[in-house]
């Protein structure tokens, strides 16, 4: 059995679903962390972007991102070196963040249902990493992106 | 009248929509320059994300990417310093994207109806900056992410 670990990142707004989503990963079997201040009254996302960004690549696992649209921490977290991360909406956005653009966390927002979320988590979790040649080449390319390369392209 | 210029960046999946937008924004009296290979057998999105995201910034305009789903788009584009990129699906993401996030482009997948794109474009280029003290101070968290500034947030 593959040891999975998901570090979970939430605002004031992703605060709402959180103890659901721990709950649906435990009973899972999935190792879940999650990243949240104790004052919500001017939380900012970017803090638990950066937060669960810092964790996901220490620990090379998984990340999932929640705030009001998901837009906000989605933004935050891709300007985290090694981070790529994609608002997702659905199972076929989480395997596709994670099959052909090597996504390792997602986002969304709250207004997604439960059930929903559940099924774009399972997917992700399941989603085998990029190995087509294609999608290796153009994750390179985002890789020199990130790193100012821009004539290396 | 305030002049609007949009440069749309399109992958080998984007192109089909394409001549689509042009049309509605040409119609609109918007401004549209746009980013595509010529050869469209093996090109990738980030070669479009960066060429947009630099004319973006160079001339201080907005931008629109298209890919498949628009992830590629949107985690390329996020990684270029100064651009903050949204993955949108309607006219609600694109008003929260732009006045809340400071978004400067939008991207999306080509499985939106066209209907729907055009909501999509009217609200973003409509929408105004963000000015609320809550958006500027997260988005200025966003910045320090950026530049690396981990410990100033």
């Amino acid at each position: 059995m593959i040891f999975i670990k998901i570090i979970l990142g939430v605002d004031h707004q992703g605060i709402k679903i959180k103890d659901s989503i721990i709950e649906y990963l435990k009973k899972n079997a999935i190792n879940v962390e999650c990243s949240e201040l104790k004052n919500f009254d001017a939380d900012d996302y970017p803090d638990f972007a950066l937060d669960v960004c810092k964790k996901v690549l220490n620990e090379n696992c998984l990340g999932i991102l929640i705030c009001g649209s998901g837009i906000g921490m989605s933004i935050a977290a891709n300007k985290v070196k090694g981070i790529k991360c994609a608002r997702v909406f659905d199972e076929n956005d989480a395997f596709t963040a994670k099959n052909h653009n090597g996504a390792n966390i997602i986002a969304f927002g709250i207004n997604l249902d439960l059930e929903k979320i559940y099924k774009i988590i399972d997917t992700f979790i399941a989603t085998k990493s990029p190995c087509e040649e294609r999608h290796l080449r153009r994750i390179k390319k985002i890789d020199k992106i990130e790193q100012g390369l821009y004539d290396e392209l």
